[in-house]
């Protein structure tokens, strides 16, 4: 029990594009949000080093010293919004041993201090919410949390990066090729002038592991996540892949099952009939599988300064009502009491099985295939589709395609290195993993 | 406050299908749900008039008088699953009255009755909870109420009758007639043996209402939705609208705007594009709009016995953990405080603004399409698409398929009327509302 608050006051430390639409949305929502959270909502307090011109602050009073938010004794929530993992830990710590609530959009500082900085709000007898650090506006922490408490997760598969897929969808969509696409993301502010944490899954693997966290009931484990990154992809895989009925995505995927837990990101072949493989541009969604609810997805806004404010404020308004009334609701960081959290065991990347789309370059000669099709049986892989497109001309070499059927990667790894040692396949195999994501 | 308490107790009254499910759910996953709730949920008491041979109820006790659950002095939440809107709603009003919180999946009573029914409840200082009254186990309801709190919701609309959908997924599919496919929803336990509620839009009709409350914050308003069915869709005019780039879904639709709330339930051409246009099958989805989010859809089962049970065990677990600390949270039912909620203003159907799909069986000959467009224009309705078809061998009278632009409900009416009473056109013409489900 705490003192029941007449009005919330908020701190919003960092004014760029998210704080700055953080800001705005509390300003012009005012009344709505006071309906909604039976209590006024104010920002009292902004920590920012320098101002934002498309975010005027008017009165409200404005710290260069972020620092300075969490010393302030008026301010109840103090949302961390200027993202990073050092200065963003320093500041949340200091909130939470101020007794303030937290609010943050930082999925790279809840994967990665997650654990510690939980424990340290429950000391602390207050809250640390973070519906914004995946998938920006869709509501997928609470549902995860709350909605689907009811189940067990057998496994979950999102499109949580929209840089990722503005440019995959970009690449099929007008056939170009990455470098050129990512440069025109860059240019509309859709990527990084760093694009590193976009397109190497840096920034989705730190997604999984808070989604993986909440749908398995473990620790934030980000040291587990394999991540690959779409780097590789060309055009033409997207092509092959869609003449064989798949579209190309770069998801996260956690799955649970008598082996263990995978934690993966990487590019993956979906059938084009499944709802996330029709998701477009910088949208996210994610696929959850629940043993009783069965498949359910959530689609919508990843990023972007309004829909990540949309979250932000989502837990602000959770947090307004719990402090008008005296108590913060009982649902746990992370779904399960701290105590209750399993010690997960991982299955390496080199057991994981999936099906696979491999393209490799080969001889046209009658037998090249029989030796392919035999070296994959060796390990016991088996063939789903194949395509042998006609050489060009004046050409010699043709480009194969294969979808293989599920198969360990450690047996398909060992049957590409014996298939690139044949002296009729030219270069590297290109290698995407396949997922046919039915419940 | 209240008692804070070690183990939750409920009383399932009715034990068909969705009872049966969430019996054998919270059976099946009392160490799961223990960890997420953070206290033991057991079933201490079951209502029912008669058994389930599908679900044994082992030695929990079972009266065959449900109200023996409400008075049961041991059971902390009531779970209502006998469907109907009379002993249902004398049963939970006892159970609210006996101070017992109270789950339900119960649609028509929430729709019709759930103005009295929260009050009776915040009268009592007990909760109910109905997550599984729309679209099954998706957790729209929680993401209305608490995970879009920070938005003004411009519109939504919903797939949220999964019998309809089958429905017009065979219809589409395979070209079979409305009649004969809804005797195989009912042959497959899709459909009742009286499918009126379904096919009608009446139940589509209820969850619309629910939705709009909690997404406008108004009162239940049951009387205020249009209602049209999918009893006199054929699969031509399914056909013909894919020839057009677009599908025909039965959706709920809820716009609020200046003008006023709109709140409707009919069969509406989408573009194909969008994510709603492919759900399929007996699958549900809610596309909702909010100003800073933009669109974000919810997708899963709306029905059957373990998806409905998902969203009742989601309920009870939010409650064991509330009562496990003693305290509800304090989330309003319709997701602001009784006294704010707005006293709307409906917009009248003719004054809504769609634009449409439009059949007609004309002569084949030089000037009927230009009569046609000019009785249009004279509403002021101009042409978005249209197609003539050629006549078949021996037919002097062709269909003609016409997509208006956005019009008047009121003004199209005028104009087909004109146009029926044209000596050149046979019959009545067909006509389907279109919405382009843009944000």
């Amino acid at each position: 029990m705490i003192n029941e608050l007449r009005a919330v006051n908020i701190g919003i430390c960092g004014l760029g594009t998210v704080g700055g639409g953080t800001f705005s949305l509390l300003q012009n929502h005012e009344e709505l949000l006071a309906a909604r959270a039976g209590t006024s909502v104010k920002v009292k307090h902004v920590g920012a080093r320098r101002d934002n011109p498309e975010c005027p602050t008017g009165d409200t009073p404005v710290s260069r010293d972020i620092f300075d938010v969490a010393r302030d004794p008026d301010v109840h929530v103090l949302v961390e919004m200027i993202g990073g993992t050092t200065v963003a830990r320093e500041l949340v710590e200091a909130a939470l041993r101020a007794g303030k609530h937290v609010v943050t959009a930082n999925k790279a500082l809840i994967a990665e201090a997650g654990n510690e900085l939980f424990a340290l709000a429950a000391q602390h007898g207050v809250a640390l919410r973070y519906e914004a650090a995946v998938a920006g506006g869709i509501p997928i922490i609470k549902a995860l949390r709350e909605g689907l408490a009811g189940n067990e997760i057998h496994w979950l598969a999102g499109i949580i990066n929209g840089t990722g897929n503005f440019i995959l969808t970009e690449m099929r969509d007008k056939g170009r090729a990455f470098d050129e696409v990512l440069k025109e993301a860059q240019a509309l502010g859709y990527a990084e002038a760093d694009p590193t944490f976009d397109v190497e899954g840096i920034d989705a693997a730190h997604k999984l592991v808070i989604l993986a966290s909440l749908a398995f009931g473990i620790p934030m484990s980000v040291d587990a996540v394999f991540a690959e990154g779409i780097t590789k992809l060309t055009p033409e895989d997207l092509g092959y892949a869609e003449e064989l009925g798949y579209r190309v995505k770069h998801l996260g995927v956690a799955k649970q099952s008598s082996e263990g837990i995978e934690l993966r990101v990487h590019p993956t072949l979906i059938p084009e009939s499944r709802l996330l493989a029709n998701v477009n541009g910088v949208k996210n969604a994610v696929l959850v599988e629940g043993d009783a609810v069965g498949p359910t997805l959530y689609y919508g806004a990843g990023a972007g300064a309004q829909p990540t404010a949309s979250a932000v404020v989502a837990d602000i308004v959770d947090l307004a009502r719990e402090l008008a009334a005296g108590q913060l609701c009982p649902v746990p960081s992370l779904g399960v009491a701290p105590e209750a959290l399993k010690s997960p065991s991982f299955v390496s990347m080199s057991d994981v099985v999936t099906p696979w789309y491999l393209r490799l370059e080969a001889e046209d000669r009658p037998g090249v295939m029989s030796e392919v099709t035999s070296l994959l049986g060796e390990q016991g892989i088996s063939i789903e589709a194949l395509i042998q497109k006609a050489p060009g001309t004046g050409q010699t070499r043709v480009p194969v395609i294969v979808i293989t059927n599920a198969a360990r990667q450690g047996d398909l790894e060992t049957a590409v290195a014996a298939i690139e040692a044949l002296p009729t396949i030219t270069g590297t195999i290109a290698r995407i993993r396949v997922e046919s994501l039915d419940g």
